[in-house]
């Protein structure tokens, strides 16, 4: 953490902010935008992602050895559709159903029992039926990876809080394009918003889960 | 902006981040939880949130010369109500329907026909019917004052854009209880969600809009 | 049922409609708009109405006895608001906070632990933060009680089950202003949305869920 | 009308219910799941469906004349998805991206720039992005076709009102499999929701708009 970190910490602290949100009982894996796009430093990637990604491999065969529901979620957009969102970042508007870019990366396998959640905005929760698929799934706690933390990543956990699922962020398991953005949005969401725990912590927990 | 900052845009510049979404014809005013609570650095408050409020005294006088729908929002919770929000910051639960923390701060003169937004989670959006008000407002633009910045004024403009509504963020209105959160998020807004623009700007616009 | 509802079955019994939903294991109870007005035929009630506030009494206390979460929900425009709802019925934007006729029956003894849900619109969940509340009692299964079975109670229903909550309409629990709209909402919901089950079995239910 | 409907109108007229809400002055036209499955009477459909779909394929010439934006929901499931409405009406669960049975009908002619919205409830605007998408058109009138009138068409009226759009229910343009439930939910959606407004009637305004 730098300076402004640390700043922000202490102010923070003082009034109460950065208490624990804790785990529920029922966990359920909620994978961002990791699609093939968002791997690529030419395309709309870069940073830390590619880590993120090898790290969430070991997430993900951890949470299906305990069994966990597991999504993932695209940004697909229909040929010719607009957005806002695009008016920001014209690129998105090309990851199109079939195109190359917005297929999820192949190191993560996805099994016909996942969610695949088709999104167009930051949040997987917006214009998604995510929402219900946890609710169905009886989850009360949504464990993220993905990217970009400061985008799809953070977007999805202030909506997955908003619905009162207790979000629990693998900050190894999330990247950016450029660590500025990346820091600043994992200390917002460890202040306000979940939890934000090493895969290490976060593996400790499923072994026990499982257990 | 500080190092970090330039780092990420030159990464998102390549990328063809940080495109402009302008603005289109029917704005309104939306101002987050200007609150006695959050003005207060000894409640949930401090930084450059007093100062935002003095420049959100101007904004909202030149929206009302220009017409301009406004709404409000405030943070109200219910006694014995609670949140994953409320785990996060405890504070948050005393925020009640009559408690003096709660209320809109007097400089800004709240008017009969302005809309109240009462919310529980950070973004105006959620669980409201601010969509519904802005539909029936014809806007297609959201004008965003408040605070905090890196906390319900984002989810706001996260949702606003989600939503298709064009966000712009009046910079010189928004504040934060520290200085960066409050520059990342002003930062990650331009780039990825809408305008960021001096309130000196926005003013200029207003007047043209008016004539 | 009269020959239209016996000829709309039979056609639904061919295309496999009607099947069972059934209930979770974690029933919570909304009220949908018990409210004085709703119960006065002279404003905005009549019919079947407060037969059915009658029957919620006995259906309210065996939801305490099984500690049921409990949630209530009242039409609340703030003054001078409108909406396209209040267009169709221009007596709801009367509806104000303090107004006697949006306050909930005093048959039904409110509890400071219950949920009020404030709403503008006919299904409890639109605007509103019941689904955040339902996710965070862990509630699987919504049982229905309210008025009026043709408008805001099946509206409440489609949104539970579009949530995949599993909706329990309560029929002596429902009431409407007259007796067609009722009757074809009650084979609707009971065709395409939840259960719909009496009074009588669903105390049965109760009692062995306390066991 | 029966004579049931004959008292209910009576009762709603003395309430006030069944105002007008008119239409605003952006229309956009919603065609809701007129897909092969629903006008085959041996799967999903049968009733006044195909008569529905002919009146409706009339009323798009004339949205086409307009300049309407047009939207067509589908209901989709990924295979191995399921839901509290599949539950109900299991059938659901086969119309598949690329089944037949969930391909619009042939008649209606899809054009490249019309929103096609996916679904897996009864509202067109539940978990889909069909809100943000009439923002971005700037419709706030929403005319209505499709079926079946008291399922996913009522579902998807009930939410355009919520959402403060104006709903225009074009009556000869929606269909359902029995008479007693469209003739139901016709009547309680021209009482509560919207205006229920012949195609002729329509058509009417629809030259005017484009003179």
């Amino acid at each position: 953490m730098n300076d402004t970190g640390r700043t922000a910490e202490s102010i923070y602290r003082k009034q109460g902010l950065g208490a624990s949100s804790g785990w529920g009982s029922r966990p359920a894996l909620v994978v961002v935008d990791f699609v093939n796009g968002f791997n690529d430093p030419d395309v709309l990637g870069g940073g830390n992602i590619p880590a993120a990604i090898d790290a969430t491999v070991t997430l993900l065969a951890a949470a299906r050895q305990a069994r966990m529901p597991v999504a993932f979620s695209r940004i697909v957009y229909a040929p010719g559709a607009d957005s806002v969102f695009c008016m920001k970042i014209p690129a998105l508007a090309s990851l199109h159903e079939d195109h190359p870019q917005s297929q999820i990366v192949p190191q993560l396998e996805v099994r016909p029992e996942d969610a695949i959640i088709r999104k167009t905005q930051p949040s997987a929760f917006f214009g998604t039926d995510l929402a219900g698929w946890l609710i169905r799934q009886g989850a009360d706690t949504v464990l993220v990876a993905g990217c970009t933390t400061s985008g799809c990543v953070r977007a999805t956990v202030v909506d997955a809080m908003s619905y009162n699922f207790r979000p629990v962020v693998v900050a190894d398991c999330v990247g950016d394009r450029a660590p500025g953005p990346h820091e600043a949005s994992l200390f917002d969401m460890s202040q306000k918003y979940g939890e934000v725990q090493t895969l290490a912590d976060v593996l400790d927990r499923l072994v026990h889960l499982r257990a």
